[in-house]
């Protein structure tokens, strides 16, 4: 009895598990396809940029445009079509409720104020979670022509290159991406940084450095707030490609903080110092 | 007799013009092509840039390889075979001096570090002067796929079409570009930005951040300290573009501050604020 009841288990438990790994299939097929397709979407604003009509939200650096609102639209029309059970998470149009497990987490134009003064840092980012836990990720740099992606356990890409993070071992061994969230800290976190031998850059997008720690190009990143959609599919990026993330809660905005093994404490100490104040 | 005197001399002038017009457009003509081999050969680097040897010269961030050498190399070549009397200054192999009264400013690789980390911000920049006098200027984005060119009095380029200047008449307008060449300074510069609503970006190349101020896309760009191959081309671009660049000596290491013409008199007062100190 014992033993009929834990062989039902187990065959109820196998059965789970292959539907959950259809589920997971049929959505990382749709939206390997889909992300491309928002890209191109995106990209075609870009272009006619000057067309858009544009308004400022939280603050005047933080944009949202025709273009942002479009393309999730596009994106939110597709999944919801395709997986009418699943929930999404949209930067523009906030939360649709879904029943499935599964949620996606979309920002159509991450960087927007890069897009619309014509920058090339900006990017299409979607995630997708199982019960809480993000499962893949999709970041298209529209304007260098790339995407990024990743499934969990199955590695970081850039279109068909396998990623893995810089081998970087002290701040002077590269260059560290920094986003401008928190202007009573950068200052002093900049400064430091600095004098520690170390060089930062700004591209306007977090989800684009993360990519980019990611492919090894930076050796890390720090956003002192960013909400999920901002950073969904880089954070899986950047621990598919060998790299280290602090946890993110995935529910509302928090910090952001990844690095290279050898780096993410010594950067865990950095931003310690640099935001205790004087 | 005066009369005779005053056509002679009328006749010697129009004479000397009409050389150093010929003079000008032969070299504008010649490194219209120039740019673009440079930009090819510093672009087969760039994909193949695990296999470049590195050195770092003044600090660990301020780097130089066999690529910006063999870059340089190649330029300085084709120009003293083309233009044997003219005078060059390389960043990485000094100065050759000429009698011609034209000089040739180089920067083969302008963000070495962002080229070996496989970063997008990185260009080839050559500017020209006549007598002391900036004349043309060449900045090629070969990650980007584009070449900027700017001729005093003949406007600014990017590719075929003319460049202009952002409209912006407020930090909130848009994105200032800055550098990192003063680490004392630029926590207070970053923080004080921040709070009069604007935003920034650092892409770790000077001359491409100043072809993008041309371009429209940054409303400025403010680094403490740069040397004359780094903004040599960019900021005769600027000004062809229709915006405001405080003037550089080129004759040494200078700060360059440049922007809209709205623009120009507050970034100076945020400038002079921020490095005033507490």
């Amino acid at each position: 009895m014992t033993d009929h009841r834990e062989q039902e288990n187990s065959v109820q438990e196998r059965a789970g598990q292959q539907k959950t790994e259809q589920e997971r299939a049929a959505r990382v097929a749709a939206c390997n396809e889909l992300i491309a397709e928002a890209a191109a979407l995106a990209l075609g604003w870009f272009h006619r940029r000057s067309e858009l009509s544009r308004d400022s939200k939280s603050g005047p650096q933080d944009l949202v445009s025709q273009a942002d609102r479009e393309v999730e639209e596009m994106i939110r029309g597709r999944l919801t079509s395709l997986f009418p059970s699943d929930a999404i998470l949209g930067e523009e149009q906030g939360v649709t409720t879904g029943q499935s497990g599964w949620k996606w987490i979309v920002d159509p134009i991450d960087g927007t104020a890069s897009f619309l003064h014509g920058l090339r840092g900006w990017s299409v980012s979607i995630g997708l979670s199982h019960d809480g836990t993000i499962i893949a990720g999709w970041i298209a740099d529209p304007a260098g022509g790339r995407t990024y992606s990743a499934t969990l356990g199955g590695g970081a890409w850039c279109d068909s290159n396998r990623l893995q993070v810089s081998g970087a071992r002290c701040f002077s061994d590269g260059i560290m991406a920094i986003g401008s969230g928190a202007p009573a800290q950068i200052g002093s976190l900049v400064a430091d940084l600095l004098s520690r031998g170390g060089g930062f850059q700004r591209n306007g997008s977090a989800a684009l450095s993360l990519a980019h720690v990611a492919a090894g190009h930076y050796i890390g990143f720090y956003e002192p707030l960013l909400s999920p959609w901002d950073c969904a599919a880089g954070l899986l990026m950047v621990e598919e490609a060998g790299g280290r993330a602090q946890p993110h809660p995935m529910t509302r905005s928090a910090p952001v903080l990844t690095a290279t093994p050898a780096m993410f404490e010594p950067m865990r100490e950095w931003v310690a110092k640099a935001t205790a104040g004087p």
